[in-house]
């Protein structure tokens, strides 16, 4: 998931582009901000996330933090990886489970989840809810590493994170 | 308002410590999370803020931003002022007003608020909800500066930035 860097500053108010009231958002997710580009990825069978799309909310020369608000659709998942820089994350919209290094946690909206460096960590929504999250990340930061065979052999070994991770490859 | 620095690694999963539901959270406000310290700040006449209180949602070594929780209640606001340090906003509970610079503008749920180096900015509050905010700031930063009389007389000529400041002092 390449970066897209602007310089050009921020205007002081943005909101939902969307007429959903906030509150049916934190259930049905699909918040889109004005003036904000939705990123989403193409996908094949060799992709290791599904149905997510990222809105970069505050990425500016003055900020030492990046904040993004991921939405993934029914059923999709984040990449499972790890990587040196932390994340602080709020969920906002849906539902759907979260691993952190060997927890698995059902998350709803305005969890905290904090994901240490190195880490291993993937956010899962449910089959019949969006889950929407918002994720604080360093500007400067090492590129994430997606587990080998033998890795994911580990993790598997926790019947908790085997039931999470499902059938998918990764 | 001094910062409490920590230094204890954060718990992975943090949740609302109130039985709020979240939908309600976003008119009511009231949003506390477990594990999370709530500061409010003594008041007098003197304080530059009213009614405000403030939750350090993530705070760390690893991460180059600090991420906030600040909520104020019916008929308050924080603190008029501007720093060398941006803020990023986004809007969480409640209704009320926000000043950035020149402009003044009704704030609600999910609202983004960018605040650029050396900006006068203020939050109110409405007189019958309160106005909760999420923001996202450099762990390393210059402190605050207060508006003095010019400043304030300055202010004060835009017609809608006496109407938002009202009889207060700052």
């Amino acid at each position: 998931m390449a970066d897209t860097k602007t310089t050009t500053p921020l205007p002081a108010f943005r909101r939902l582009e969307t007429p959903t009231e906030a509150e049916a958002a934190l259930r049905q997710g699909g918040l889109r901000w004005g003036g904000v580009a939705e990123l989403s990825y193409k996908e094949d069978e060799t992709t290791p996330f599904r149905a997510v799309t990222r809105q970069v909310l505050f990425q500016s020369p003055e900020l030492a933090g990046e904040w993004r608000y991921f939405e993934v659709a029914p059923g999709g998942y984040s990449t499972l990886e790890r990587h040196e820089h932390a994340h602080g994350v709020m969920i906002l919209s849906g539902r759907g489970r979260a691993l952190v290094g060997d927890a698995v946690r059902a998350v709803a909206p305005f969890d905290l989840v904090a994901i240490p460096g190195w880490t291993w960590h993937q956010f899962r929504a449910d089959q019949d809810a969006p889950l929407g999250f918002l994720c604080l990340v360093n500007v400067i930061r090492d590129k994430p590493v997606l587990p080998d065979a033998a890795d994911l052999a580990n993790l598997r070994r926790n019947p908790e994170i085997a039931a999470f991770l499902g059938l998918s490859q990764q």
